[in-house]
């Protein structure tokens, strides 16, 4: 391990460091105006939600790391107290990549990226037509984390409406990663794809509690074939497998071939591991404890 | 689009809209002790980072929208004003799914989990051995967002020291997203894996200002065939095209072959597209260009 003492690093150099390990982050695609009306729009991914009553989100406009100046959507909010956040997919993030570039005062993000500005129903910001879901926000607060380059300004907004593309929801109106398709922000110029095989179901009750690593068969728990994934998924069951069903599994040809074979307990393992891999976690967790009788 | 007014809907729906439209979401594996020392180890996914300048990581413990209790976690940074922040990684997210079941006190999330509690330097909660990014943290504040059931309670931390395996660097020492292997929280039971063919890569420099959609030609902004990002990535040159250069590509035969064809402007675009798909952006936009000749 290396470690990283803040006070000791440049702050360019701990910047990567964070934006490398606190990844994927969400993007808000903020939509603010100034006090003429002009409109200014820019993504941020010092972002996220963090309430859900009241609905709040909290994004960061930093001062920058090289002049210590700060950017045109916190003066913009610090006047008027509104925000429109955009969410980015896949589809527009070459355009909100260019409403990123630094143009001079009075030059209209939205038309250098090629956006569609439309009015919002609460507030002054226009939402993004393009983007699948608008938050239209009001400003509660605004905290500064520092006064030199590279600190934050925290922008914490209440949620006053969502409008959300139906096109994004699954038939129980529900968001579908599949469908909506967002982008989130990594370290240096690393984007990740949030849909298609990038995306993993994990289906972990809360309660009741589950076996956990303890409660695993001691030769389950040291295997040399299932990795800590695996021990996870079989941790993760709320019972251990009933000693008959457990049994039964000696009728079937191919746990008594694995039974026989050279490394019975390694046979086993594998193939419980070959059902995890399918979320068959029940039928894996009965082979692996049939193996704990070896 | 179908609007969404949080205070005419059930708080339990609102969060999972909130969920699924602001992702991928970073996780924090928050690692506590209590005021006797005992260890809780638990994620949380509403979490950023939000300055580099003093280094400062946020996330939430939120009451819990059932019975608007409140978790460990937030019981013991309150105690103990420290905290230890692990990334989650692919190889241990099941680990961590364990970690996020509600056991009873006394229990440990760690031996429930698999995972090896290993000291930290400057705090007293331990560090995640298997997390490749440990970051000891001190609480600096805690906010509490509302007194009903779903509020944020953002616990404000100040990192202390960041501890990073090597294994997840590159050759210039940067953290590499494929090597560390991030895992991003979606919506529901979603998850994000945040390396291989997921990570895009986007070079936009912010500085010298760029061309925008609006010094695209005509014909190339209109166009049938290339779509929002092919034009962002066009609009994102710092400069047009020379004309000396375009003229140039009329020697090349697959360029003289699209000129003679049925639809000229179609097929230069088609190369132009294919050219971008590679990042080849320059010789993109020569071919465009050339095309808002006809």
């Amino acid at each position: 391990m290396i470690t990283i003492d803040p006070n000791q690093t440049p702050t360019a150099e701990l910047h990567q460091y964070l934006l490398g390990a606190v990844s994927p982050r969400p993007i808000a695609f903020a939509s603010t105006v100034d006090e003429h009306g002009v409109a200014n729009l820019a993504p941020y991914s010092f972002f996220n939600a963090f309430s859900s009553n009241p609905p709040t989100l909290i994004f960061s406009s930093n001062r920058r790391v090289g002049d210590n100046t700060t950017k045109d959507t916190l003066h913009n909010v610090e006047m008027t107290g509104e925000v429109v956040i955009n969410v980015v997919t896949y589809s527009i993030v070459r355009q909100v990549a260019v409403a990123s570039v630094e143009f001079p005062a009075g030059i209209s993000e939205f038309e250098k990226a090629g956006l569609t500005p439309i009015p919002s129903e609460l507030v002054k910001p226009f939402r993004v037509q393009e983007s699948p879901v608008q938050m239209e926000c009001r400003v509660k607060q605004i905290i500064p984390l520092g006064t030199e380059g590279g600190a934050g300004n925290l922008i914490i907004c209440e949620v006053l409406l969502m409008h959300i593309d139906e096109r994004v929801l699954d038939e129980k109106n529900r968001i579908n990663p599949h469908k909506i398709d967002l982008m989130g922000r990594m370290g240096r110029a690393y984007y990740v794809r949030a849909s298609g095989e990038a995306i993993h179901t994990i289906v972990q009750p809360y309660l009741p509690v589950c076996l956990g690593f303890d409660q695993l068969p001691a030769n389950v728990r040291n295997s040399k074939i299932l990795t800590g994934n695996n021990l996870g998924q079989l941790a993760g069951l709320v019972e251990a497998p009933q000693p008959a069903a457990i049994e039964a599994l000696r009728g079937e040809t191919y746990i008594r071939e694995a039974l026989q074979s050279q490394m019975p307990l390694e046979e086993l393992h594998r193939l419980a591991q070959k059902e995890l891999a399918k979320e068959n976690t029940e039928l894996a967790a009965r082979i692996a404890w049939l193996g704990a009788q070896l």
